[in-house]
């Protein structure tokens, strides 16, 4: 059974059914140490479960990323069939690719996104993200039965893109890279092997002031977690601690052009077709404005499952 | 005064002009300990200047990757006129692009070079690493002046690359982030603010099987080392040990088909377009293949500045 986790500037806390926060006792100071000391974990979560209404009030308490950093932050790219057809890539022949983002970029549940000042298409993704519990030293084959031994918990996750440096540098790596341009948390949810189980039925859900942009279940998923851990680990050791980011589904601000226009495009040198590109893109709505409230949350629809809500406002440098 | 230190399981050393090996009294376990033990190199130094033919002898002393791991490892994208033109970038408007490398990629200066058994076109790059002595934090503005208070020392690196991974996936991080990628060494050249004002002096030869196949100063590069890391300290923070490679310059086995070719595949799907291209790529005698002998080096013309020479070996997983 799942387990709720936050984190403060004070530690580490189990979180009841009412949403009341339960110290855990222990000297734990990053996310693999925590995970490293289950049963102090386990104590605090049999308290809460005890007496879910004693312990603190969850509004009360400033929640930090629960993950810690510095860790690795591995990213699948183009890893959903609604965001593929977003995107322009075909679902059914686009490559399983990965990149990294510098984990400086991770922030609180809470925290502002700071756009810097020289990005001007701002694109948020909510993502799930796979806590590693245990080392994936090079040429694991993880599969779905093994995929417990090595996840130990489950993330929401914005991977916010500064399109306008991304599409152009081809790299991902900086345009994601961005102090604040990982907002995690705001819970780390333990999960075992049944709750692991219904990882197919989590559903990611994003909105901008409100409005839903993003609301998908995992089930679009092209690359599935045991089978990203086998290709990751072709060439990538993991920790625990490390964070794998398992992709975005559709709805994003960036949308292709279509394959005339692509096509077209391709006539021109890369620096003019993505000038054209960007010109057109002025007239898009959806990108991120300063002061736009982003809340992002996965759980199963049941509610058995639930990562939590993380809220987080945009604001310029 | 340049410092040419080299590392075996042993500890570290300093290599006198006559290539013996003078031992470093320190405890530093890493490449970051290192360079804080300053005084002990200095000594160590100081012994090989007085009495250069004392000492082991560098030849059988198994020397390591002078750079210790895990740390960053941060690479330029095309950032050489000669490799933009190679590889089908207009040199004037390429944008400056980072992607990262895995630093489990990272092997000695003698050590096999690996090629997993999927990977079937496999390119060299020699690349000048500059190896950090300070911390980098975001925001930092680096110049020329204040070059040597982060750059603490150079070294000879080949960017190892599996073509048919890197192109198709897009993004360059799995092509070139298998173990044994990421050859380092053999010398971790100390270098102060003058030996850092001969930078553009540097010569990169790369031969494989004893053929030159790059040979070129560092005046070809496009984003010089101060700027460089004023750009990736926009979202990067870097800390005494992390390596920055600088971009490779022409001459790779991978050559880009050219305008009208390339313009004319734009209209075909990426992954017919892929094959197609490494269809042609087979008739192409100069990926590496299982025996050639890599030998790849960076000095100065008068040998003031002499990162060493690094000869690694092909061999199939």
């Amino acid at each position: 059974m799942s387990i709720q986790v936050v984190r403060t500037t004070d530690g580490w806390w189990v979180e009841s059914g009412t949403g009341r926060l339960h110290r855990v006792e222990t000297d734990a100071a990053t996310t693999a140490g925590l995970l490293a000391d289950r049963s102090a974990v386990q104590q605090a979560a049999a308290l809460a479960a005890g007496d879910p209404d004693a312990g603190l009030s969850a509004g009360e308490a400033e929640l930090l990323s629960p993950v810690t950093t510095p860790c690795r932050v591995v990213a699948q790219m183009v890893n959903y069939r609604s965001h593929a057809v977003d995107s322009g890539f075909d679902p059914d022949t686009v490559p399983p690719a990965f990149f990294r983002k510098a984990s400086g970029s991770v922030s609180g549940p809470y925290q502002d996104i700071v756009r810097p000042q020289h990005v001007r298409f701002l694109d948020y993704e909510v993502e799930l993200g796979l806590v590693m519990g245990a080392d994936l030293p090079v040429g694991t084959e993880v599969t779905d039965s093994t995929l417990p031994e090595f996840v130990a918990a489950l993330v929401v996750a914005d991977d916010v893109s500064a399109r306008d440096l991304q599409l152009p540098k081809t790299q991902f790596y900086e345009s994601k890279s961005y102090p604040t341009f990982t907002p995690l948390g705001p819970r780390l949810l333990l999960v075992d092997a049944d709750d692991l189980a219904r990882l197919p039925d989590l559903q990611l859900t994003l909105q901008v002031n409100g409005a839903t942009r993003q609301d998908r279940s995992t089930t679009d998923m092209i690359v599935r977690p045991a089978r990203a851990l086998s290709l990751l680990a072709r060439f990538q050791t993991l920790q625990p601690g490390d964070v794998l980011l398992t992709g975005t589904p559709g709805g994003t601000a960036l949308k292709s052009p279509g394959r005339l226009l692509t096509t077209l495009a391709a006539l021109l040198p890369p620096h003019k077709r993505w000038q054209k590109f960007f010109a057109r893109q002025q007239a898009n709505p959806d990108y991120l404005k300063d002061g736009d409230v982003v809340t992002a949350r996965i759980a199963t629809d049941d509610g058995v499952l639930d990562l939590g809500e993380q809220r987080t406002v945009v604001r310029a440098r």
